[in-house]
């Protein structure tokens, strides 16, 4: 059933990529998408992570889509009176990186949207989020050591 | 080589959709799979898994299947005399959650397998496990901080 | 845009697959392909990254390609004077695990090649090196508890 599924899917993809092709004639810019999950609250952990998005970023330039969610005790690095990464998020914000703050767990740390840097956006759900870029071809990252 | 293996996994799933297209006219009600690993023998991180997969029932209900793999020492999560979620695991169980052991770390530990909570089922090696789903397109979430 | 991108890949693996089977005849005796990410220094985690190797091998034997990559602080296992895991390594490395060491975390920490452990390999980023080899089909496992 799960190959029902997923033969589906691979048979709209197929009908989406012609009609593409045959409108555009060329191929997208962005070649590379990647989730970033980070649920740690450690300031090491997150300067890793921006280490991480760094090198990805010199190395593909805007050929890469990169997306941090934060999500359980990681929601910190979003959050406005904790991060000690909002110059580093504001930068990557320009280069094109998504930050996306889940919703339960700014609920369950009583956390506002105006709590979040502004940089970032908000999912329902971390780990669903996480879930569904990876259905949609996206490679995963888990953050940590 | 890894692109003649996907391709003929591609051609595959095409023979077995259309088919299945064919006969029943409808798609599967299970939406998304998840497999969750839990490699540690923390008692917060088990929370947090918890946690995490009451958000993802809550997000999909019945369109989700989650199966979480326990190994290493995270296999304490299934063993009656170490866990602290029985209840949880009982109540996921009963939406349709695995719970799977593997029998390597068992064996590593000494666990035979009534020292198992009865809700988990045992598979030869849990990082196959992992793996295995991943190629039939689960996504793949890593516990832990 | 993701989608245009996914079909042109699926209609290129449809082309070279069945090409190759035209070819060949038959399958390839590589099944299945695992990229283990290492980025703890900590040699317990290293242990267990060992132990995971050797339970996919005993599994799956000569039908599983594994690829290591380290980076971060986890660079340290590759690293001559700093690695606790050298025999086991070098004893994988026989049965075709690869192993391979960031040039970014490197640099970092101003290991020149030779400071490296000779079973390993260079890539240019390992972060990158993870994401390329899920790009390709391959699952993937962060190590660490």
């Amino acid at each position: 059933m799960n190959m029902y599924k997923k033969s589906s899917v691979i048979i709209s993809m197929l009908c989406i990529g012609l009609t593409a092709m045959s409108q555009t004639g060329k191929s997208n810019a962005v070649k590379h998408h990647v989730v970033m999950e980070i649920t740690s609250n450690d300031t090491l952990t997150w300067k890793g992570l921006m280490n991480n998005i760094d090198h990805i970023k010199e190395t593909w330039g805007d050929s890469v889509l990169v997306e941090v969610v934060a999500h359980g005790p990681g929601i910190d690095i979003l959050a406005k009176a904790k991060t000690t990464q909002q110059k580093r998020i504001a930068g990557f914000k320009q280069m094109g990186v998504l930050f996306e703050a889940c919703n339960n767990s700014m609920k369950a740390k009583k956390l506002a949207p105006g709590d979040i840097v502004p940089e970032a956006g908000i999912v329902p759900s971390g780990v669903g989020e996480v879930i569904l870029k990876q259905e949609q071809g996206w490679s995963y990252l888990k953050s940590g050591f």
